[in-house]
């Protein structure tokens, strides 16, 4: 059952009376006005459901059920910030209205998936595919499907798309995972879509990230060391190999969770990242690419997320180290603080301009949020087995 | 009159009759739901009125009227992207609500002003004021005076305060005009706002400017040359000088308008500037600040905006080139494109992710709507001699 609203904050007799009246009169919103670009969505991904929260006031204000299989789940965001976007494990999009509380629509368009993007124009959205393989175009509105992009190899399966992101000119990057490859999908014209390979990037991408203003794309290779880089701005020039260094290949660590590559930042002039199953977060130049250091840290970190501001860099950890977080200053390049704040921290997301940070503590059933200055915890939130957290802001980001 | 509602697209029966139902109800919402991450704020000067507009379809919402001076102004808005703050040159703010299209509040704070910022937790708008000098700091909600920071200086009167940004931990950044000055206020306790002074950073700062992740301050001079840059992470190494040849001491020629600072971009590794009473844009690294190139454009440039991927830069210019706009291709830094969309090109401003850019032609009474793909003009907008655009995604930027 959708939109069952658990939390609302002041209420007044008029508020309270208001709903009824109003639910009888078709065009008359049931909720107050407010505006969209405080809020969040956090998944919670044993129940299926997803709280809607305001990272204003730090309060839940509804919880929408009937989702599906959310063990992995991503969110995108509508232009308006109005709607999410949510990602599903089991292949489904389910848009949800976050003024409503109200699941609007679920579409079940793959058997297997990992997440999607939104057009720059917002217009369209895009889900890569892991069973079958491809890549699916659907109308943001009303989620009919406007193509399918077959990944298919001469002769082979679909392969499993990996990383996509929005890029601007409603154009899609995303990696091929059987076939390592990149490909670039100009979706200007969504019924009819255009795809510029790059063929022999590496084996086995297996994520991607793209930069903040949608100009690099990148993936890390599972079956080879180093990273894949794509520049949009020079597509002749074909594919580079940087940070060579990096991977899984070399070490014969255990590596207990692989870390998404999402997990980078970008603080000051360097980029920030986990390194795969070792101890350690490196700092590359985000010109050159080269590694200029690495900072020692308390276990394997999986989420290497800087502050907006990106004078800090938080880290989360592989089990079992994953009841802590450290927090990185970058300046001097050394953990400041570690925290304690719960049983399997997932996921870190900060408000859109860094006063707080929401941690979810999946094991605990609880969201925490931090405040950035003091370091300290200035509310808890009940939440059923919580994963990943998204903050609306995020609609007017590239890259996501 | 505040509210006139002059265009609200598909109209239902419900739709209209809804509000009339409602308008009894308290807490029942005469406006349909709607997202706010895609409104914005057209200024019309010359009639102390702001539009109301909806970036993704392109339309005009409603006017507001009454909000006295707008010869100058600027905007902020709220955290939840619901009210838009508008800081006019009579000294007054004007709390805008964007979904009820009516003037909330107007507070006549100054004589002489020229604009403000909201701390990064959305909680105090910050007004910096030409005449009296000073900051003065007020509740977000409410509009109450909160505290006032006098920049008098021993013995003399109160300094014009110019460039005031926000920076991330609830501080705001500005210049002292008359004493030549940078000061950084700590406003987490805003009732008892915390200075930090840095004197001598050069002649008569007429401008400032934050980097987009609030960690840098620059100040422009208009008594000599060269730029003073204040790095907040470093606080206690000061304020240094940069691109010492930047500036209009050095030559001769009439300058037509003095550009904004605010009129500068940072793409990829690179930031455009508007060359001062020249027909020239210059092109510095952004870490080093050396100048490494100039494009030739055909006038005095004013702003020089970089869409948001930073692929490609657009310039307007002053009079008597004020009538054309200009795009210069980042990689090549060549100018790729002359437009001549209407008299009087006051501002620009792109959608978040730079599908579309938005135009004021001043002395057309018309606004400009530019597909950035095609570079065509997608629509025209009747205003009333419209000056500034500012859309609702600013909500989650710093340095604004």
């Amino acid at each position: 059952m959708a939109g069952s609203t658990f939390a609302t904050g002041r209420r007044t007799l008029a508020r309270l009376l208001a709903p009824l009246l109003c639910l009888a009169l078709a065009g008359c919103a049931s909720t107050p006005l407010r505006g969209t670009g405080d809020l969040g969505v956090v998944i919670e991904r044993a129940s299926g459901s997803v709280q809607i929260v305001d990272n204003s006031h730090a309060q839940s204000l509804a919880r929408v059920q009937g989702l599906g299989d959310l063990s992995h789940a991503s969110v995108v965001f509508s232009r308006d910030a109005r709607y999410a976007y949510v990602f599903g494990r089991d292949g489904a999009i389910s848009k949800v209205d976050l003024l409503a509380a109200r699941l609007v629509k679920r579409v079940e368009q793959a058997s297997n998936s990992i997440g999607g993007a939104i057009s720059s124009d917002g217009r369209v959205i895009a889900a890569q595919n892991y069973s079958p393989g491809g890549v699916k175009l659907f109308d943001a509105d009303n989620l009919q499907l406007l193509s399918s992009v077959s990944t298919a190899a001469f002769g082979g399966g679909e392969s499993k798309v990996v990383g996509l992101a929005d890029m601007p000119g409603n154009r899609f990057a995303f990696a091929l995972y059987d076939s390592g490859e990149i490909w670039l999908l100009d979706a200007s014209t969504p019924s009819a879509p255009k795809v510029q390979r790059f063929e022999h990037i590496g084996k086995q991408p297996y994520d991607g990230l793209a930069s903040s203003d949608g100009r690099y794309f990148i993936a890390g290779l599972y079956g080879e060391d180093g990273l894949a880089l794509f520049d949009s701005w020079h597509a002749d020039a074909g594919v580079r190999r940087i940070l060579a260094g990096y991977g899984r290949g070399r070490q014969a660590l255990p590596v207990y969770k692989m870390p998404h590559l999402r997990g980078w930042s970008i603080a000051g002039d360097y980029a920030f990242l986990p390194a795969i199953g070792q101890h350690e977060v490196l700092v590359a130049d985000n010109r050159s690419w080269a590694q200029v250091a690495t900072v020692p840290v308390l276990g394997q970190p999986v989420f290497v997320m800087a502050e907006p501001g990106g004078r800090r860099v938080w880290v989360n950890f592989a089990f079992p180290d994953n009841d802590k977080v450290q927090v990185i200053d970058v300046p001097t390049r050394q953990v400041i603080k570690t925290l304690q704040p719960g049983r399997a921290i997932l996921h870190m997301e900060f408000t859109p301009r860094g006063d707080a940070v929401w941690l979810s503590s999946r094991d605990d059933n609880k969201l925490l949020v931090i405040d950035t200055a003091t370091l300290t915890v200035r509310r808890t939130l009940p939440a059923l087995e919580p994963s990943g957290i998204f903050f609306s802001s995020r609609a007017s980001r590239m890259g996501m």
